[in-house]
């Protein structure tokens, strides 16, 4: 029995295959729901703080419209400058403050661990909404969701992650999903943005097939879906080594309509060029049904650590 | 049969009289509703995005009002650098995702066009908040909410608009709305920010009989109605030719003494010199007024475009 | 008949000691309420206006959730930047044009004198949340109720108020609320940052009797309730000044375990570094539940002003 009650939602590590698909099939369930009435009545009286200690408005957003569509209420802020964080106060006491407020908080904060650290004090679920380049669970189980309504299943899917693998938070997040799953790997980075050893060796001994390479073209041969992600300029050392890798690492249509029949398309957004705008038009294209998908996973979240489930 | 469901409301220059006298009617409807309760149910669990790319205090929270008095709820950002925008989305990738998110989006923008563009993609309907030197709809609808209120007709009047017809989108805005009613038009403005001539000819071609002077105290002896806007200085090629000029364009006790009896005055607000505060108490002072009109034209809106009318 | 409906709440002067007594009774049935739903429903389609020209997270976020607790909604603003002052409005328009849209308003505001200012012209309640060095009834009033709720009692109390006596308006606010109790008051500050003699000499002259110290450690042996604020380097005409005297108004554990057995901890928040956290795990260390306490305080003066009780 799948228990998430009063639980923190801090990182995918915490996720057995048996609350994965929990959480997708509460999120499915309320999906359906909302084919009928704009919101549910399952929240009532009760608030979520969304405490953005880093700019997301997508993320934000998501969440804050899935407590409205619970039935609930939001207070929050949107960027630290506004939060008692630039009077010199500690994440812990700004937990302990918004406790008094708010039933459940959802936070993103530009610090690795700093969920954890609000999770200790907290004495409400924290939803963990982006912690610098640490995790993102709720993005990756959207991701989740959106494999599963594209494909119909996730076991048996050849998935390909591209471009920076290496400091993407959102991939590293979804490979500690996908891993429970009977799926093969493709990791198409540039060499500098690798996948981490570390987790390749991981998905490895825990029995994951992984393939790296760097070229897009033959990835979409064989991937049933591909997630993009983007190449910073920033990122590398040497502009030069990035002024010649950059369009490698584009998906355009033409790409596209030489991949394996039936491609699913993702991509966490936003997105700058990493995909052209002429793919959005490919029935396999599924990035804002993916934004739509984070709605319903979010609601499912919310309604689970609040018990409404 | 006027039928706004699901349609976009971007400029001045759609509506037709009809559709005019539809929003407005039902605009008094609410009016007349809202002073037995402090709230109406008719969008109960619909959610109202307010995306203001650029910072408008009255335009947003009269948004957000009009929503929540109809019973819905909000999402949304105050200002452009706590959204996506920063991080180099396109403004037709932030709409896509929004329409995930809401049921309705209310914008404001600060390049000319820019509502237009969100529409084209939107999946839900856009309520354009001003975009840029643009256009600048909800505004024009209350001001014509007001006038009608104030005066019990729109027909027969005669409107003096006054200070910069040159860059004022809420000017250019009314006056698409005004040729359909049998006014007359006084325009008040020094020679560098006169209204441009292709407005002028426009009206003029449609039959609406138009007047031009820089004399403040002479339109204010004709006129029934005199629309204020504000002369900013920076406006001017040479400060001096400001100097010279800017105190003829502003509103005093002792102006409004000498006018035409029943003056009714209006302004978009916000003002900063150009009405003398002792003006406020003159019972023709409408600003305010016009200030809930704005209230009751929103929810009017949002209610027809949600089908909920 | 203690009636405060339509009335703004503007500074601790104001209140009677039947109407502190009023506020703490209504707050301390609202607390009693929420044990068992997350929200009541007194102010259903009413809208709350969070004005902070100034930022204050807890303040705002604690109105906030004051509002959704009693069933109501709330627009806003989280600083200046964004309202129309940025366009060099006037406090007095910006508050006549938000009285169009809400039910009551919330003000925090950086000038002395800026919520009464704001009074003046408005035709709905303000509640003032702090104006500059000025006053912060809500503040006090919340004070009280965690006087009242962590001793069961405020007459025959010895309140130990510590720190910054001189710029501190929670404290100034304070104790014109505890002057109408019987209390001992022991003032524990810098000779820099005294509290100011004509507070003191005012408390005297109402019968209150006063004791200053610059010793916080023979202060803690004779107090019940010990309320620290912040020493502030900044406030120093000589730092060294302050690096001599800073660690004297720092709270231990070791200074909590020498003190009158049941003392009870407040501090306004947000601390630096004036409470040691090594504290908090103290039984009376009472900081957190004085936040909870101003959301219950805040909900009591809103529902209050609104006619709801």
């Amino acid at each position: 029995m799948v228990y998430l009650k009063g639980k923190h939602i801090l990182t995918g590590k915490q996720f057995t295959r048996e609350e994965i698909e929990h959480v997708l099939q509460v999120a499915e369930n309320f999906k359906e729901e909302l084919k009928s009435r704009p919101s549910l009545d399952l929240t009532r009286g009760q608030i979520l703080a969304t405490l953005f200690f880093e700019p997301s408005t997508r993320t934000r957003l998501s969440f804050e419209s899935a407590m409205l569509r619970l039935g609930g209420s939001v207070i929050g802020f949107a960027e630290a400058s506004t939060s008692s964080t630039a009077k010199g106060e500690s994440l812990e006491d700004t937990i302990l403050t918004v406790c008094q407020y708010a039933d459940v908080i959802a936070m993103r904060h530009p610090q690795i661990g700093s969920a954890e650290r609000a999770a200790r004090v907290a004495t409400v679920p924290i939803l963990n909404g982006g912690d610098g380049a640490g995790q993102h669970p709720t993005q990756a189980l959207l991701d989740m969701l959106t494999i599963k309504t594209e494909k119909g299943t996730i076991d048996g899917l050849t998935v390909a992650l591209v471009g920076d693998l290496k400091n993407g938070r959102t991939v590293h997040a979804l490979v500690e999903l996908l891993k429970h799953y009977r799926v093969n790997l493709i990791f198409v980075a540039p060499e500098e943005l690798k996948m981490p050893l570390e987790i390749t060796e991981s998905l490895k001994s825990h029995g994951v097939p992984v393939k790296e390479t760097e070229s897009l073209p033959s990835a979409l041969k064989e991937s049933d879906v591909i997630y993009m992600t983007r190449v910073q300029k920033e990122r590398f050392q040497d502009p030069q080594e990035y002024e010649k890798l950059k369009d490698a690492f584009i998906l355009t249509r033409s790409l596209v309509d030489q991949a394996k029949p039936g491609l699913t398309i993702m991509h966490p957004l936003p997105r700058v060029t990493e995909i052209a705008t002429d793919v959005d038009s490919y029935p396999g294209a599924a990035y804002f049904r993916q934004v739509k998908n984070g709605l319903y996973v979010r609601m499912a979240l919310i309604a689970l650590v609040l018990g409404k489930v």
